[in-house]
Formats: C-alpha cells, sequence, structure tokens
C-alpha cells in the first residue's frame, strides 16, 4: 500500500515539501489555516487531499510545517485522532521546547515523535514561494525521541532523502539547539543589528560583497523568529554575549592602536574560517 | 598618442585592474617588490615594460596598489621623477590619512592627486588570482583632490570604466572613511567576532547559507586589513559602538522574554533590509 503522509501547514516549507515528495509513490494530504491556500494547494494538486479528522487515521506520516504554537495546538487537538504508532515528525528550528510538549502527548497517544528542522529556507515565505528544489544541498537535522525505534527513524529519514536533502543528521534536542543558536539564530541577530547602523542609508554605491552577505537574513518574518528565538533564549543570549565580547576585543586594540593585537584577532579569525569552513 | 599607465603593486588588485585595461589601447608599466611576480606579469604581457626611474617621466596616470605604508614610501622616493601634471591615483580602502600624507606631496611636486576605491575584492589575493573581470558590476569611488580639474578626474573615470567598473562615484575623502567604515570594514570585523565562538567548531552539517553569509568575509589579509582598520579607527570604533548596542537590544529583549519588544526589533531590521537594499 502507498505511504500516506500528512502535511500541516502548506507554506514556504510545508508547501515546498510537498512539492519535493510529489513524485514518489505517496498520497498527500494537506492542510492549512488559510482555506485559499489549501484550495490552492489541492487545485495545483501539490496535495491530493484535504487533511482531516476523517482521514487523519489513515496517515502513516505527519508533517508538522507551523510555527511552535500552531504545532502545540494541532497536536493537541488532533493526537487522538491518529492511529497508535503514525509518526509525528515537526519542522520547527527549534527542539527542545518542542520535544517537552509533543514528546508526552504522542507517548500518551502510542505516537512515534521525531523532531526535524530543515536546513533551508528563503528571504520569501508562504506558500506562493513553494519550490520542490528547496531542500537540495541541505541537511535535515533529525532529534528521535526515545519512542522512536530505528526502522521508524529510517522512514523518516528515507522520506527526507526523496524531498531531496543531501544529509539527514541524527542528533539530540540539547545538541541541536546549541548549535543552531549560533549557526542561524545568532546570523539573524547579526545581521539585524547590522542593518541598523545610521550609516546604513547611505550605502548606496559604497557597498559591494561584504555588506550584501552580512545584511541578507536581516530579513526574517519577525512572527515566526519572535518565538523560534525565545524557544531557544538560553542558547541565543550566550551566543549573543559571545559576539559582543569578540567585537569588544577588536574596539579595545582599535582604541590602543595595539597593531599587534589587532593583527592577531584578524589573523585568528581567518585560521579559524579556514580551518573550520 | 597612446596613454601610459602605470601600475604600481601587481597583486590581486593591480594585477587585475592591469589586465582588464590591457585590451585598451594603452602602454602599461608595472612594478612589483617581488622581483618574481613581475617576471611574470611581463612574461604574460599582463604589463609592457618594467616601470622604472627613468621611464616614470613618461607615465601619464599612476595607479597605486600598494598598502598604505607601501604607497607613502613609493610616493616620497619617486614623485620627483615623474613629469609636472601627472595624475597619481591610489586603490586603498581608506582616503583621508592617505590624502593627508599623499596630496601634500603631489602639491609640492605639481602631480595631481585622485584617491580611487576599487569596491571589489576576493578572499584570496596575490598576483596568481588576478581576474580581469574583477571589477565588472563594482563601484569605484574617487576623492579628487582640489589639485584636480574636471578634465583629469574624467581621465581617471574613463580609464576606471574602461576596466569594467559599472559605476564610478566621486566623494570625499571624509564622508568615503565614513560610509567605508560601515559597509566594509565592519562587516569583516562581526564576520570574524562571528568566526571565534566555540560553537563554530561543531557547525558542519548545522549550518546553511546564513552561517555560510556571516563567516565569508572572516577570511582577511591581516597585513593590509590591519593598516586599514587603524587608519579608519575613529569610524569603525563607532560603527563597532553602533552594532554592539543593537545587539545588546536584542539580548535585553530575550533576557527580560519581552515578545513585543523583539518582534518589534527584528520587524524593524526586515524593514530596513527591505527599504534601503
Amino acid at each position: 500500500m502507498k505511504q500516506r503522509i500528512g502535511i500541516v501547514g502548506l507554506g514556504l516549507i510545508g508547501a515546498s515539501f510537498a512539492k519535493a515528495i510529489r513524485k514518489t509513490d505517496v498520497v498527500l494530504y494537506g492542510v492549512d489555516t488559510n482555506p485559499a491556500t489549501l484550495r490552492f494547494a489541492l487545485d495545483e494538486k501539490t496535495v491530493d487531499f484535504e487533511l482531516t479528522r476523517e482521514n487523519l487515521p489513515q496517515i502513516d506520516v505527519l508533517f508538522l510545517a507551523l510555527y511552535p504554537n500552531g504545532i502545540f495546538e494541532y497536536v493537541r487537538e488532533n493526537a487522538q485522532f491518529l492511529r497508535q504508532g503514525a509518526i509525528i515528525c515537526d519542522f520547527c528550528g527549534v527542539k527542545q521546547e518542542i520535544a517537552a510538549v509533543l514528546a508526552p502527548i504522542c507517548a500518551q497517544n502510542r505516537l512515534v515523535y521525531i523532531g526535524g528542522h530543515p536546513m533551508a529556507g528563503k528571504e520569501r515565505w508562504g506558500y506562493a514561494y513553494a519550490d520542490e528544489t528547496l531542500f537540495e544541498h541541505a541537511s535535515m537535522l533529525l532529534t528521535p525521541d526515545s519512542s522512536a525505534n530505528d526502522v521508524q527513524i529510517e522512514t523518516v529519514a528515507n522520506i527526507c532523502e526523496s524531498a531531496g536533502f543531501s544529509r539527514v543528521i541524527c542528533t539530540t534536542p540539547e545538541e541541536h539547539d546549541a548549535i543552531i543558536a549560533y549557526t542561524s539564530q545568532l546570523a539573524h541577530v547579526v545581521s539585524g543589528a547590522y542593518m541598523k547602523s545610521k550609516t546604513a542609508e547611505k550605502h548606496d554605491g559604497f557597498s559591494a560583497g561584504s555588506y550584501r552577505d552580512l545584511t541578507r537574513v536581516a530579513k526574517l518574518n519577525e512572527t515566526m523568529w519572535t518565538e523560534l528565538f525565545l524557544y531557544n533564549r538560553t542558547n541565543l543570549i550566550r551566543e549573543i554575549d559571545s559576539v559582543i565580547h569578540h567585537l569588544e576585543e577588536y574596539r579595545k586594540a582599535l582604541e590602543e592602536k595595539n597593531e599587534p593585537c589587532l593583527k592577531e584577532l584578524i589573523r585568528e579569525a581567518r585560521e579559524r574560517k579556514e580551518a573550520l569552513g
């Protein structure tokens, strides 16, 4: 029998995921809080059927592509309609706080919980920007709960690979959140802080690749990212403190006109980038 | 008669510039502190002749593609050999401190001084990485001294356009340094500070475009950039303070779990990026 996959939330990530696995031998059920988006997804055959309470019991794997608070609400209301042993995988950018809420609900309903974080995105969001190639060359991070066995993890990993991810990596929610605070969330905070200089207003004609790179990820959906930042605030605060500390080292060397120290700071950054990629 | 152009320093910028204007109807004279580099440039016909004290009097426009301290030394020793009315244009990333030294020497020797800053680069440097397309789509910033008339500025601007620059913008050394501290130097400092988090050591597999963008310009030639940073320290310190101040705003909102404030900070950054590009 064909695998039956549910996708809750047909924004950029959910709809891109649906389009990416569309070509494999699955039946896709989708739902979105916006009825017009769902209508569009059905008309375009991005999904085969509307996901409803009536067909939830047929779902093998349910992917949740909503903001954290939307996921909590959906799972609280609908976990009871899934069959025992069905797999739930969310696509949130933080994992500890999500697991803390979802794992007990899944355990209670005999569902399998596997956290997920597709390391891909765009500066635009919503169904209209969905793209079946979005996950190519990207990592999918999975944080399987103790409820998940190897076969179930393999099931989710296989679907992710068929969506185009080049790597599927299993980790713990704790390690995930600690590293993501740095590689993703801090990048957005720093880029945003960078944009706020008064001098940004005069950059046109005086800027090139450095400015472009540093400011690209300042363009965030504030509703989603406020939730993500707050759910990972301890890790994110630690990383903000680290970058401020290192900025102050440069500042001090400049203030004191300490040429050897400044040179050493620049050299060290270069060597770390060369070594770590 | 063909325009006679001298290029002092055949590293990434000097050699790329030579290769880019090679196809126009000029005679190119070049020199480098490294005899092997000069030999290579002559063999490859990147330049036509070695630039020497003997042929300096024939040069119409002399471009200086050295580090600041190298430029001062070269001009102090060689300005006397140029003919009156010859144009000197340096390619340094800072302009006030360079103009402060070069303008008086040029005045004394009846030379014309026009500061220049090609807004292009690579994470690699040296003759081997020279590329005739390096300046395409880039801005060339010129800071002409009061010694320069419109015809002389036009002469330099025309050569720059023939090198491929898409825009040639005239400004003052003061405005140049204030804006460049932000668009270029701050980007490198922030990128370097970003690389220094302990967490960078674990980024592999957990990072995507945001990490890549934020850390790309951490790879700097520390000899050149130490000079550039110190020559523009007042502006750069002001920009570092600005980014630290704005990072602290995010930190405070996170610390206090102030959701409306955090959302507003993210929204403001997005709107500035959308408005300013």
